[in-house]
């Protein structure tokens, strides 16, 4: 694994899941193995888990640790070929080939703008900092994936799943905002390589990526999609197909605990109170939700482990 | 001590003010006793003395430090069952529980709006973390107290105190802004239980919390009030009673060296030269100012001590 | 070296220069030298190189860095016997003293505001701070210096020339905003120290200060200056005489594949690409600014070294 972007640079995701549950029950194994090492976390958007569990990860493996906020220091240009007269003081290709001088492994956060489709969809800017990078770069969320958050989420099911091949069910909750696609992105291509029933349930219009859902069921009634489900992953995103855009805000597609029966509650967090998720969810013992959050430390661990045994 | 709240959550402030002596006297005597553990410091507000000085105790004591800004992270939401539908992404019942898992003890400055006193005076904030965490919680100032800079106060006047019973005053100093209680409040506390002769001066209308005055002796007239102190703490504060407003910016108030007679000056910092303070008083040898703000590192590598211990 | 503000502050530029690449040779053979020292970070302007190679520096030698925005403390005063009630709230006095007691080395960034030519010219900022400190302090760009920038550029080249005296020639270039003096003069009093035969060229009416550039040639005509050159700055500021303006936006000044010829680029970074130098230049071997930006480790390491075995 040169970088960790997606899922899908895992050589092996089973294996990933075992070395997690292995770090997360001895996480001062490795205190030595990142020593000498920093690591660079660049934020474009705003972080709690994310910035939190990979600098507890990195510290663990006794790395070092530099977090920048770009608005700590100048705002990039990414365009190639650009006259840069307007108001970008510094090009990408400089900055991830300066960061490379003085970290380990960068990692970055980056949300797509929900405007520019092709411009998402190409991880404009996680795959510019990759191309000009000479370290090993991370995914904290970029434009259309977050693979800690799927990693943590799958050794969250594999801690709590009652049957070898649980039903998991990716539920659309309403939102007032345009939210990007990546966690589901994440999760869904992480759940394809798993031996789970998968299913997608979410009001008509808000079908996400073929290219990425494949062959996965989608059921447009949300009840029927729900019955029997072992874990009920719950999050909304905006439009893929009407790109960026707000179709439903929908109350009825809220998480309540009558719909939940007897599966577990599964969400990213941040999470909006009784309007994603009702609180009598997320204050029942059906919700996994801290617990997905204290495994992206481990996930995190793992990730920052296998680059630098690689470097 | 589970938390540190207040200053009345210390077992025995006279220990406390032993041990944070010892401490300065040998900072480096526990060097690895907070080693693997980690600091989470959470700002809702600026600092500068309490984050640094926060910062470098836990170094002191080998612990990991993670800084968080809340603008870097996400708007919290805090009142319960609130539909989460307007600015607010997140709610401190997730915040609160997801900080536990990262960190070992999570120090928080939240200061109070001013606006809402029944909504400070519960300190809203700070409370609803300490509620919804599960790891100890460390006040780096909010709505009502501020516990560490009384701790660093009280030291200070051990240090420089001449009798065994020094007549110590808080005057109420003018200023442009509506400034908080909570230096006042958590100096008042700490005093009532040092064998000192504590008087609080200010112009009619500034009288603080009675259920935290009780029976301190409240003179409206300054010079009576100064009259053979030893230590005088200066400080503005905004009316408690027409809650947030300020009612004064009688120059009159400032202080001066004139005014100080023999006493020593202390005061909490940031301080407006000239408007709270007169320039001669600060740079003269009647000023504990600095000494004040070198006791918070050893006030908090003892609480935070403190708080590894019980883990 | 009690302070490092300025090249002229190093005993000997030939023998730090022979030890920043001793150091970058093995950047690892003083990581307990710094073991229980604080380095305070202070910006008040936006950092990347700066802020990161200075960090790394400080870990290498095994400081603690604590780094602060000043927009996350308060506003600062720095006139003397003001009478503080608008928008300051702190005074350098206090400020500087207090942060002397949690470190043992304050680096402070500080632009000028090329508004107040006198002000500007006082280091007014930076010199308030060292007037204060109580602990040495580094400059990581003031109003008038980037002596740390300076010292990486005197490595580069040493690192890349080819005759005894190579020709450098400093190439004003166009830019849309108007920029501080600092690289180019700390650029140019590196030269004077050293073994080169140096040219400035630029428009007329952007002399730089006559008391920092001595005798050093000014050639307007950018052709013949660059004749033969071995080295070429490249760096746009804004005129000194017509203190801050930007008199020229002439695109025929920006560096060219073409203009450079046989010589090497150098830029401090971030550049503006296709403004002030076009990408044929950036993208081709004949570039240093990313090694340049590497050497800012060792030079900061070199600096932070001498003051600590100073202490």
């Amino acid at each position: 694994m040169k970088h960790f972007l997606s899922i899908n640079d895992l050589p092996s995701l089973s294996m990933a899941l075992q070395e997690i549950q292995s770090l997360k029950s001895n996480p001062n194994r490795f205190r030595s193995i990142g020593s000498g090492h920093t690591l660079i976390m660049l934020f474009f958007n705003a972080s709690l888990r994310s910035r939190l569990s990979t600098e507890k990860a990195a510290r663990l493996l006794g790395m070092d640790v530099i977090t920048l906020n770009i608005s700590e220091a100048w705002k990039l240009e990414f365009d190639l070929g650009s006259v840069m007269n307007l108001d970008t003081s510094e090009h990408v290709i400089e900055a991830a080939r300066v960061l490379s001088q003085y970290g380990s492994i960068l990692a970055i956060r980056a949300f797509p703008n929900l405007e520019n489709k092709a411009r998402d969809k190409s991880e404009w800017v996680l795959r510019n900092f990759v191309k000009y990078a000479t370290i090993p770069v991370v995914n904290l969320e970029s434009a259309t994936g977050h693979p800690l958050q799927a990693l943590s989420d799958a050794v969250t099911i594999e801690e709590n799943k009652n049957r070898i091949k649980p039903k998991v069910v990716l539920s659309w909750a309403p939102h007032p905002k345009a939210l990007p696609h990546a966690v589901s992105n994440s999760f869904i291509r992480c759940m394809q390589l798993l031996e789970v029933d998968l299913t997608i349930t979410h009001p008509e219009g808000y079908e996400l990526d073929p290219e990425i859902t494949k062959n996965v069921p989608i059921e447009y009634n949300q009840k029927l999609a729900l019955e029997d489900a072992d874990f009920v992953y719950v999050k909304n995103w905006s439009s893929y197909s009407s790109y960026g855009k707000v179709l439903s805000k929908d109350p009825a597609w809220m998480m309540t605990l009558d719909k939940l029966g007897k599966g577990k509650l599964m969400h990213c967090l941040p999470v909006r109170r009784n309007v994603v998720v009702e609180d009598a969810v997320l204050d029942s013992d059906s919700s996994l939700v801290i617990q997905q959050a204290k495994n992206r430390i481990f996930a995190a661990q793992l990730i920052l482990k296998s680059l630098i045994e690689n470097c």
